[in-house]
């Protein structure tokens, strides 16, 4: 992209390259080739194209940033070159999509050391030409979504030995920990979704539609960003939608009118180069907090300050779960909304009543990235709450991570708190009470972890106060 | 949606369930039932959800209208009795998706007969209930794509036989025809289209880039129309990419910056309730024709308003498929672009080098349209443009088709047609080149056709007067 864009150059997947040959050499036998399959170009169900906009797989472009579909990619460890196999395109594909590019192009664009175009043996023989005795294939789990990226078949490589469990956690433990190049594109999709935000805070308006929010952030990022594509769907809830964590989806598609004192919650984010973002704001439609609100709002605004404090090297992320739980509670109890022990609470799980989700997670390449169950991480909780986590590892630098404290008031779990007997008699139903249908809060920003102190890439208008003011100049 | 966007209502898909079961009753035996299986959510690649938005399977849409996903459908033939079975979902999905639905509101929603959540046999318990005797199950060839929809699979069902091959037919029949309530959502989406391209015509300046453009056509389309999808990626040329037929996709991610003098091409429609719209404006990014874009354009305008004119009842596509060749080619040749007889050009093929893609296609719940190979359709032609049309039928009432002629500078065409013995005797090489570069134009209607006269549901400003007068107010 250009027009004030970030420029995105091959230097980044060179690194990757060879971070993750440094990886593997010497530790491996003689003779190991990674073969990577990039993503393949889909039609919507059986339709007939044009429909389902391509995006790369995350571990292909991490390796190689190469956005065209239907390539396959290699590394030979021993000499560290790379290999890059796009789609020999049929000469019609001039005529409907566009100049067809040579191997040259290609090589030059990704900075890779060979390119060829994949007709039916060409992999083969690049790998028989390296004397290949072993290949590294990708099998990825996703410890999320419990989704497996499934290692590429190629067609008479029956004679190398396919080996497909190496690869999967070197790969992922890299994408933990991004490099100057991935952070800078981080930093600018960061940009981008802090000044959409912004955008919004100025236009809402009560009588407008949730939609109309998104659209409008959709625009912004893209219009003013470069950014085609979100990082996921746009959670942009107002009023009680605001306690449905994961709201906008298909089902509940931003439909709602936003009224007169509505509180929003929009957790919105694009992706630049592949590269996520990941806020969520939480303001008053009419730009003025009502007392209540300001309770809720700056019980979540503490545990997000005190946890980007907080979170250093070395800390465990269970425990800044249960830092940014027990600021919240605190609140709430010097609300009058809950009475007694905050140990006592914490011990009751009451945290999750408030916060049912995780903290945070990591970001990358995907909003929700790779490798939060891998190193030093602790097996997945069963408790409330922190069951959610999408990581338990010990923070060190280099990791993107957000940190998202919320506090929502739903139904369904305050009324299973009040027939528990033990969490029950934290509460002060009719203080609770009244909160129903209020919604929520959540404050989500991204942050890089540094030892010497954490970088936040996000950048909204936060207190209160700062809120106030910057809506009030609508 | 609402805030003025048009109101879908359940007798929609009540109607589609009426027709396809007067269709089949009395000429199928005793005891079929239709059983079809929704669209199902997926993740994008191995990733953690959230990512990948949801879109119905238009012949599951087409008869039951429903936007949830992971559903199955059954239609009873005998009694005409229609069941839905969405999934069950897990009781913390009302924490994080929203509320959970009862079986009531489902039916009460989308007027069937039964619902009933789809635990593990429920399905074969409601098939054995009806003693059904035969599952018509569908199997959808797309004589475009070549992709196939493949029948459902169900658990324990071994015991009914199943078919596959007569619903299809049937089916895509019955989508060609479209019924007074389509029409009323094609209509409101092809109007909400053509203000997105008036919108863009008032903005387009020398300097932005075009996927500025894109950017903003999708806000307006979603903020104004609640248009949340796109009926396909948008193509936002300019200059010499308009010779590209389906620029934009994620090697040609519409990234040029357009300069004064380009000409544009913006074939862009979103979808409303899965219903498409497909439009295609050409215009000079200065509102101002060159004498030279002048002529072309005026060859593809031409050829529009005559097909739109000769479009009737009766009379087969291919027809006019040529009448639009035979006008462009003829007033390529009164510019002294071509020479020669008009009949002898058609002969030769000419017209396809200027126009290598199909006059137009149904347009329905797909942007491409099912059912332009069955019915009285002859085969695939295998003649240069002509092999390209994506249907071959002779017009009906309520047929749905977009009138789209073209004429573009190709080129691999042009060079193709200088070395060719025949079809380089046509051509005035000076006065030819003096085009290259030029792109292209595209003149894109929706059009439902009437025996007394079509009617065009996209609406935007076409002529050279027209466009210049309605850019000038700018």
């Amino acid at each position: 992209m250009e027009n004030g864009t970030f420029t995105v150059t091959a230097k980044l997947f060179v690194e990757n390259r060879l971070r993750l040959v440094n990886m593997l050499k010497n530790k491996i036998e003689a003779g190991s080739i990674i073969l990577l399959k990039g993503g393949i170009k889909q039609n919507r169900y059986n339709t007939d194209s044009m429909d389902l906009p391509f995006r790369q797989e995350s571990y292909f472009f991490w390796t190689f940033g190469v956005h065209e579909s239907d390539c396959f990619g290699a590394i030979d460890i021993d000499s560290g070159k790379s290999f890059l196999f796009p789609p020999r395109l049929h000469p019609d594909y001039a005529i409907w999509q566009g100049s067809i590019n040579n191997e040259e192009w290609y090589k030059k664009k990704y900075e890779v050391d060979e390119v060829h175009f994949n007709d039916k043996n060409t992999i083969n023989e690049v790998l028989t030409n390296l004397h290949a005795k072993q290949l590294l294939l990708l099998k990825a789990d996703n410890s999320d979504s419990g989704e497996i990226l499934e290692p590429p078949t190629i067609d008479g490589l029956k004679n190398v030995p396919c080996n497909t469990s190496i690869l999967y956690p070197i790969m992922a433990e890299l994408r933990v920990f991004k490099t100057d190049h991935e952070l800078n594109v981080m930093r600018y999709v960061c940009k981008v979704a802090s000044e959409a935000h912004k955008a919004i805070m100025k236009s809402v308006k009560p009588g407008m539609y949730e939609y109309q929010l998104e659209s409008l952030f959709r625009h912004y990022c893209y219009y003013h960003g470069g950014c085609r594509h979100l990082a996921y769907t746009c959670i942009a809830s107002s009023g009680c939608n605001s306690a449905i964590l994961h709201y906008g989806h298909e089902n509940a598609p931003n439909m709602k009118k936003i009224i007169d004192g509505d509180l929003c919650l929009f957790d919105m984010g694009p992706e630049y180069n592949c590269y996520a973002s990941d806020i969520t704001t939480t303001f008053p439609c009419n730009g003025k907090f009502t007392e209540k609100q300001k309770i809720i709002y700056n019980a979540v605004l503490a545990a997000n300050t005190e946890v980007f404090k907080a979170a250093k090297p070395g800390i465990r992320w269970n425990k800044m779960h249960m830092l940014a739980e027990r600021i919240i509670l605190s609140h709430l109890r010097d609300a009058g909304i809950l009475t007694g022990d905050l140990e006592d609470m914490m011990e009751a799980r009451m945290g999750a009543v408030f916060m049912p989700h995780g903290l945070g997670h990591f970001m990358g390449l995907d909003v929700h990235d790779c490798g939060g169950y891998l190193g030093d991480a602790e097996h997945r909780s069963t408790f409330p709450g922190l069951k959610a986590l999408r990581t338990t590892r010990v923070l060190q630098e280099r990791m993107v991570i957000t940190i998202e404290p919320g506090c929502y008031f739903i139904d369904m779990l305050l009324d299973a708190a009040l027939n528990d007997p033990i969490q029950s008699k934290f509460i002060v139903k009719e203080k609770l009470n009244g909160f129903r249908s209020f919604g929520g809060v959540r404050i989500e920003d991204d942050v890089i972890i540094w030892s010497h102190g954490n970088e936040r890439m996000s950048n909204v208008p936060r207190t209160v106060n700062e809120i106030e003011q910057f809506m009030s100049g609508r």
